[in-house]
């Protein structure tokens, strides 16, 4: 029995869980947020109860002292020395990593370098790992990427239309993130199908504030909505996905922003935050269509017609499609979006029933029995993927 | 019976067909190329002969003067009261024109005011309209906009996931083009269908050097690939179509190019042109990838590739389909990209036949005879619809 940490270290924030492996049982887990700024929270479950506290931490240093500190002061381990190894997730892994990878020098130089394609994700996530390393030097440390599962795409998937040298100087090709949540759900719909992965096609809709969809082929992603940076794709909270490239000089005409300010605007302002105009959770947009807010409503069908039109193109791409998967946020708990992201799909085998589909959070099926195509909910779960990982590669 | 002009003025061209109508006969057409350059060029098919001239065209109002005086001299026509109306290509109508219109001052004042949505082509086509006026005042003449036909598409389709204020200020929205040439072949493929065009879901390719899908339900545009300008959508000969917004700035710190050299180079160096390294005519491209090459093999699988996966995209949207249309130099001629665009779709009801596929510029269905779905290869015919609204208008 080994207890395994799974760790999320972004910017001004640490997103922790503690399994027992390999039973895969949740010891605890917690956040630390605004690290580095005044009134940090420290927050953790313990059993039904939750531990919360604010004091100032000064960065990832203080955080992860702070956190080994409670987790022994809590009474959730009695020594440092039972915790066996940490899975870090780390956004990305560029082409340098197709799989895990167990930390040495080299493998934290790379992701230090590929700060360059996620700049505000990797020098967070390479802090987070220092951090971890200083203060659990004698265990296994692992990085997860979002973009491995991805590169498995061929080169048809993952090349823009840009000349060629772009790719080849300056790494310009689609990465596709996500990758940890797309496996999980990929597997674990194997399961509940009770067929081998290997024989699946599969489309997992990961939608939640960010949102991609991905085309899994025995299980190898074949093609992901995410591209060079998790703008690209579908409709999002507050992401724009796919525009037409040249508005990006008409709006820095039209506002004088620069290009920066406008892929900012395309971040951070647009989605269904910017179709509604008043926020970019669905829950809120949901409850205004229902009032018969106009713009709601549309924001609903925007993000919901991009979704619906990746079906299809991703089951011309495997040539059908044997279960859609729903999970994360939005995907598991509305089934509204669901409903509307469904609907009329007949055409290509897909009947499932409102009944079915009226659920939150669970993993169900909510197809028809008879229909050929299955359609799946499945919570994800990034942090046993990055635990499962720890084990497999400290071995 | 009345002798109609259609015309296409570009900045420095003016392409033109005169037609006996309503018999829909072509009397004869032809083209003045590098108008405002040393050595133009006219030429004009008379019969089976053609006639070519070089001499130095300063301005559109020389073309046109020329175009007329050599249709008399050349014995095509008698005089110019034969002439009974122009119809004018116009790119851009914008949110202003769902239809083709009889020119008056205020369609044109619109036209020139739309300049902005399409700086590079209605400055030239209100050039070529204003010079026909001013030379043929007393007959009808009659504008046919590129994005009128997909003035239907709902909102759900043309507005982008952005601030909703950039729709209203700047007209910032999907517009779409190509339509005259969707709605011909729409309309000709219901006759070919015999069924009514008020009962049919259409994907149409329009493939040429610039490429764009529609998806057309009960003959009115819902959905398209090309967006607020033609540079979005499919990969094309020389354009990039969709990719990741992020990667506009992220070019241009590379390259230190402004954010609209970035967009010439989406426009003018990427595409089909980018990918194989070599060309963006896709007869060089086909023949490369015969000898071996494997980025031109690359090029023509990404192109047939993003294609594919619009048909699943548009049969998803319209819950199905009952044909596929090809159309446009490449639709027309190239058996191999649409056996590349159509394989693998028998999940959607597609059948087609390998050898019916094999022909060159026909009107034939190419599907098996038992195919749910129908294939149509239809040359396209902008002018004839040109013609046809001069006609409609002018009564």
């Amino acid at each position: 029995m080994a207890k395994i940490f799974a760790v999320n270290a972004g910017s001004s924030s640490l997103k922790f869980q503690l399994f027992d492996m390999p039973e895969e049982k949740v010891i605890t887990k917690g956040l630390i947020e605004r690290i580095g700024l005044k009134d940090s929270v420290f927050s953790i479950n313990l059993g039904t109860d939750r531990h919360k506290e604010t004091k100032d931490i000064m960065n990832h240093e203080e955080a992860v002292a702070l956190l080994l500190e409670r987790l022994i002061s809590l009474g959730v381990i009695q020594s440092l020395n039972e915790i066996d190894g940490v899975g870090h997730r780390v956004v990305h892994g560029g082409e340098l990593f197709s799989d895990s990878a167990l930390i040495d020098e080299d493998t934290l130089n790379k992701i230090e370098e590929l700060s360059e394609l996620a700049p505000l994700h990797n020098p967070a996530n390479a802090t987070g790992i220092k951090e971890f390393q200083k203060a659990l030097p004698d265990v296994p440390h692992v990085a997860v990427f979002d973009t491995a599962f991805h590169q498995t795409m061929p080169e048809s998937s993952f090349l823009y239309s840009l000349p060629y040298q772009y790719y080849k100087d300056y790494g310009i090709r689609k990465y596709g993130f996500h990758g940890t949540s797309h496996k999980y759900v990929s597997e674990r719909a194997a399961e509940l199908l009770e067929r081998p992965l290997s024989q699946l096609r599969l489309i997992s809709c990961h939608l939640g504030n960010g949102a991609s969809i991905a085309a899994i082929k025995g299980g190898k992603s074949l093609d992901t909505s995410m591209g060079f940076t998790p703008l690209a794709g579908v409709t999002m909270g507050t992401r724009s996905g796919n525009i037409d490239p040249a508005l990006i000089p008409y709006v820095m005409e039209k506002t004088g922003k620069t290009a920066e300010e406008v892929i900012t605007v395309l971040n951070k302002e647009s989605g269904m935050l910017g179709v509604s105009g008043f926020s970019s959770d669905l829950r809120d947009i949901e409850l205004e269509a229902n009032n018969g807010n106009y713009r709601a409503e549309l924001a609903l069908d925007i993000f919901a017609d991009r979704i619906h039109k990746y079906l299809g193109s991703y089951a011309a791409r495997m040539s059908g499609v044997d279960a859609i998967i729903f999970t994360a946020g939005i995907g598991e708990n509305s089934a509204s979006i669901r409903a509307k992201v469904l609907n009329g799909l007949e055409f290509m085998g897909i009947y499932w029933d409102p009944n079915l589909n009226n659920i939150r959070g669970q993993e169900v099926f909510v197809n028809y029995p008879h229909s050929p195509v299955k359609v799946i909910v499945i919570p994800t779960d990034e942090e046993i993927m990055i635990a499962r990982d720890v084990v497999r590669l400290s071995k």
